[in-house]
């Protein structure tokens, strides 16, 4: 699905943005990388990017914009926004995806071009002109702070691409890249029988080292139970807390009551 | 809310990657940017970036995570994972931001340290090192798209930094986000300095009781740390577990190092 996606870049003038746009390509699984540019400087240097050779390879080359979008279905230009003046509808980034989304899982039909979807981006230094923008169904925008009186930058290219193709697969890459979900609920809980062991040994070393004494209100049965409890021990932290402890009681010279 | 949080670059050794972080921080309202490096040269060179004038200003210089951290109550890591093995928690980004966005927004109470997060991300080789992973209390990676066979590529730092400032503020942006309601743990966190401070205490008992010479491994100093990060202690049983470790030490005719 993702390989329906093109991304096209215009007038990009510096090859490591290039390089950074495809290396981002990479990372987030598209492939169909299309450049419109006047000359093919900027393309060739490009290719020594850092993990983006595949999709540079095979990165398609085009004199113009019509060109570069004419089999595509839905095409979508991303904007600074900025002062220009915008004849399109414009959603942010995290409403558009889903537009975006929709039309690549598009079922085709027999008689109609397959759904394919261009992503747009222009210039570093000018972003995408009006006659550029004029090519697409719907502009997107990455919402940016952009404090009163501060002169409006836009996002550096290699960046926002990473920003908007991440967007995409957001939803999607959950289940498919099969990282496991290790969290500490997931790590096997140690059994209240362990922690009231614990306990225990913990309530042996304030005696021990007359910590009860001085904080007599720390030391209360009820207060270390729950003091325990809340170091949340799994299964293989709670054996570790109670060799240490057996050890400090073995050191005081108190070995502990079994 | 967001000045609560700082970006902590470890080792960053590209000048202009440090510069494309500082940029991304700037584009998403991001102030607070730290370096821990052991020579001056590339943060130096990094305040030549592009629109990055502001944040690279500001950044501070440290020499050690520990330091670096020291006032953050929740600190979170970046890591590609690959063949790492890992002791902590780990998130998809888009399961990390509201964690993160909650300490962020959590009341900061009279008594107790205010809320303070610290964003991580390694040395554009390496990532973050065992030892650096264990200054965290949660680690977060991208999810990106590793087809089989192919070498495993992490992300860039500037497009890594950019993807997880974005998932940050776009949760943020979205409407009815429900950030209020996932602070219903209202227990205040310690910070990063008690945490650090408990494993060293705890180090020295190790040591006092020849624990370590039994268990090694579990005496490694990275490991305690993560032991004591898992603790979870909060800003009230921190000091009850420093008072408890020092009357330990007292009772073993070891007044502890301060």
């Amino acid at each position: 699905m993702l390989d329906r996606l093109c991304v096209v870049l215009i007038r990009a003038r510096n090859p490591s943005n290039i390089g950074a746009v495809a290396r981002a390509m990479r990372d987030f699984g598209f492939r169909h990388l299309r450049i419109v540019n006047e000359y093919p400087v900027p393309f060739e240097a490009a290719k020594s990017a850092v993990g983006a050779s595949a999709v540079i390879a095979e990165a398609a080359s085009y004199s113009t914009v019509a060109e570069a979008v004419a089999d595509c279905t839905l095409v979508v230009g991303t904007t600074a926004v900025g002062e220009r003046q915008l004849h399109h509808p414009l959603l942010p980034l995290s409403a558009a995806a889903p537009r975006i989304l929709a039309e690549l899982a598009r079922a085709p039909e027999a008689s109609a071009p397959a759904p394919r979807v261009a992503l747009l981006f222009g210039s570093e230094k000018t972003g995408l002109s009006n006659e550029e923008l004029s090519h697409c169904n719907l502009l997107l925008t990455i919402p940016m702070h952009n404090p009163a009186g501060e002169r409006h930058v836009s996002m550096n290219l290699g960046q926002a691409a990473a920003v908007c193709l991440y967007e995409l697969v957001r939803e999607l890459a959950a289940p498919a890249t099969g990282i496991e979900e290790r969290t500490t609920d997931n790590a096997t809980s140690a059994t209240a029988a362990q922690l009231e062991r614990l306990t225990a040994l913990l309530a042996e070393i304030l005696d021990a080292t007359e910590y009860g004494r001085r904080h007599a209100h720390n030391a209360d049965p009820a207060h270390i139970r729950r003091l325990v409890r809340r170091i949340g021990a799994d299964a293989i932290d709670a054996p570790v807390w109670m060799g240490i402890f057996k050890q400090i009681l073995w050191k005081l010279g108190l070995p502990p009551r079994d």
